[in-house]
């Protein structure tokens, strides 16, 4: 059957297809996969306890049962969430926003569909607009969500070695050129998929430049604080109208309800919720509703920090001296592990690439994630674009070491 | 704030930003608003006790739970309630359907977005294809969602008066042209917003019409058989591979869960299964693990035939009554009323437009439809697009006595 130009856009070559149809199969109930490859957040047990509540009260109270599940919500996202997510955030970090500044969206992933195609691509006048990623590795996701081709634009970041085989990138702001038709920034603070968490300084000088040009900074916070707080660093959340600053409530654990949050000025946000309307009617009721009660007590912010942090910095530790223990004999570096739920493996040795290295893997029963495809925009050819790998840590300790102790062998066979 | 031509396209004038507004003011908990504009299915206590069951068991069940709040799904969609709808659709329609015939997408919007982008629009050898609407008036939802401006053409129905001020649309089939770059042809059935059931006959007629031009045939079955059965008339559901047959699972009674389900070839299915992973990474839980289990049982079927079509017909039946009381001095006409949730009123002495009546209702604390959003793809101007309204009676009686008697007294006082 042919298919319009869009839709040859979503072929099965694509790294989110192949993620997603990965984690898939590796989550249902049968699979003997180890999911060393997707960024499906752990079951932490008193999280789930915690998340159990608000949707037991939710069953039981017949006014919240019949608007959960019987109810379009609004085009904006549920309004008594997004009043709690305005109240905290301003308790918290003092920002200044209101109910005209958050939507909600189904997922992250759509809000980034949103913005992307809303900021960058054609524009009346004739131009074609683009997003600039001011450093790669960038998340995998945002390379097939545009509705043009050739949305992004980004750069090698700076490679700083620092001991025990750790490594660093920083944004080069020597190269870093934001050109005339550049609709937008955008960075994941911590990074997916390389752990990195952008300092405040870089940060700081993102948002010169942003105000500087009059562009937006889209801030992906999917890891971030003040939930899930999945970040080992000391860092300052800003916001301004200039930024673009996107939550999930999936990491907390909850992947499965699809709640995205973005927060932004309110032409920004107006649009968002027209967009809502028109491709999805209204967004899921069960995340918003789950954890309005979640917000409005401070147990969410609260279990992040008290709970979902420490959780997944001891399994980041573990992953870590797995790899110590496994790759004694190999040549490898990892990028310091300041956040997120992976750990970025760079292999400067690798003598086949790492899309041939997942394939192999994938043979053995472990599912890995290819660096190849957390490049979006780089153009120019990097050999370190095939010489790292995504490996995820939220997988119970058996997998994790079973899964590395089959990736340092076979390294070692090739 | 400037946007791109894309974003553009989403403003608040479109019809169905309007009517999820509308519809998210009207069901805030201190809204007087009476709300006979939007398609909120009715909360059938009955209905929402057997909805209940299976959610309780997804909390009291830790693996279920866990999965259900914790885990991304594959992107076609939760593979057991696929199971089970491909079980129950060959059972009762011997379809002869496997899993690589359904998709799940985040409410049937979202699969009208996938497949009339991924039909229609700009093609790689430079055509222009587009979707035909065999008939109008025809669904509000579809109008806005074409990346491409243009994408749809369509024509007038033919009216065939009927007794006591009842008409019924017939689709004219010696206008309908099948053109070169004719995409695929779509039709809701019931018809969302009029209330019209197509005959067999119609249908069948489509069916060849399609075959013989290899086109797809695009069903909305929102309202029909084999759930919610909100059909009134008795019709015999058909399909090939050339059709492709639209499910949801919002007016069974849970629009806040967001599943739509997709009945097509597998090439279809594998493309809607890549456009969910990257636009949306994955669906949501609750929907398909709620009715998974009333599915299986066959209660969401039973409970269909038994339990929601009587309920919607006894309130189609008191609208009808309401509006014979309030209207008896007024020129109007009902399109009888053969299934969906709503009454199309025709109007054809009205003296101002239905875009001004709408509006005048609103200050009067009314919301209805104007019907002249629900001519997507028609041109040539015609009187009747104007004379229009669509009126929901899935709201609590007194709401839609309240409703009627302000429109009648709104019109007379014109």
């Amino acid at each position: 059957m042919k298919f319009s130009n869009f839709a040859a856009r979503f072929d099965d070559d694509s790294g989110i297809v192949q993620l997603m149809d990965d984690l898939g199969s590796a989550m249902s109930k049968d699979s003997d996969l180890l999911m060393l490859g997707g960024g499906n957040p752990s079951h932490i047990p008193i999280v789930q306890e915690h998340l159990k509540k608000p949707l037991s009260r939710l069953i039981e109270t017949p006014a919240l049962f019949s608007s959960v599940i019987g109810n379009y919500d609004s085009p904006q996202g549920n309004s008594d969430f997004i009043d709690s997510m305005v109240e905290m955030i301003n308790k918290k970090y003092d920002w200044g926003i209101n109910s005209k500044n958050v939507a909600l969206t189904i997922g992250s992933q759509s809000a980034f569909f949103f913005l992307f195609n809303m900021l960058a691509g054609e524009y009346e006048d004739g131009t074609y607009k683009k997003i600039l990623l001011p450093i790669t590795p960038e998340y995998i996701g945002y390379s097939d969500v545009g509705l043009t081709p050739d949305l992004f634009y980004s750069y090698r970041p700076k490679i700083e070695k620092l001991n025990d085989r750790f490594f660093k990138y920083r944004i080069d702001f020597d190269k870093l050129e934001i050109k005339k038709n550049t609709a937008a920034m955008c960075v994941s603070r911590p990074t997916n998929p390389t752990g990195n968490v952008l300092t405040d300084d870089e940060m700081s000088k993102l948002f010169s430049l942003a105000e500087l040009n009059k562009i937006p900074l889209i801030v992906d916070n999917a890891y971030g604080e003040p939930f899930p707080s999945i970040i080992f660093t000391k860092t300052k959340p800003l916001w301004n109208k200039n930024t673009i600053f996107c939550m999930s409530l999936s990491k907390v654990g909850m992947p499965g309800v699809r709640t995205g949050i973005v927060i932004a000025n309110d032409s920004i946000i107006k649009t968002i919720r027209n967009m809502n309307a028109a491709i999805n009617l209204a967004t899921a009721n069960f995340g918003p509703m789950i954890a309005n009660d979640l917000v409005r007590s401070g147990d969410l912010v609260r279990l992040s920090t008290e709970e979902i942090k420490p959780y997944y910095k001891n399994k980041m530790e573990h992953a870590i001296s797995i790899i110590r223990r496994e790759f004694s004999d190999i040549d490898y570096y990892i990028h310091v592990p300041e956040g997120a739920i992976f750990l970025w493996l760079w292999l400067p040795n690798l003598n086949i690439t790492s899309d041939d290295l997942y394939e192999r893997l994938k043979i053995r029963g472990v599912l890995i994630i290819s660096g190849s495809h957390f490049f979006p925009g780089l153009v120019g050819g990097w050999k370190h674009q095939k010489q790292c790998l995504r490996i995820t840590y939220s997988m119970e300790k058996n997998v994790v070491e079973k899964g590395i102790a089959t990736i340092a062998d076979e390294i070692r066979s090739i």
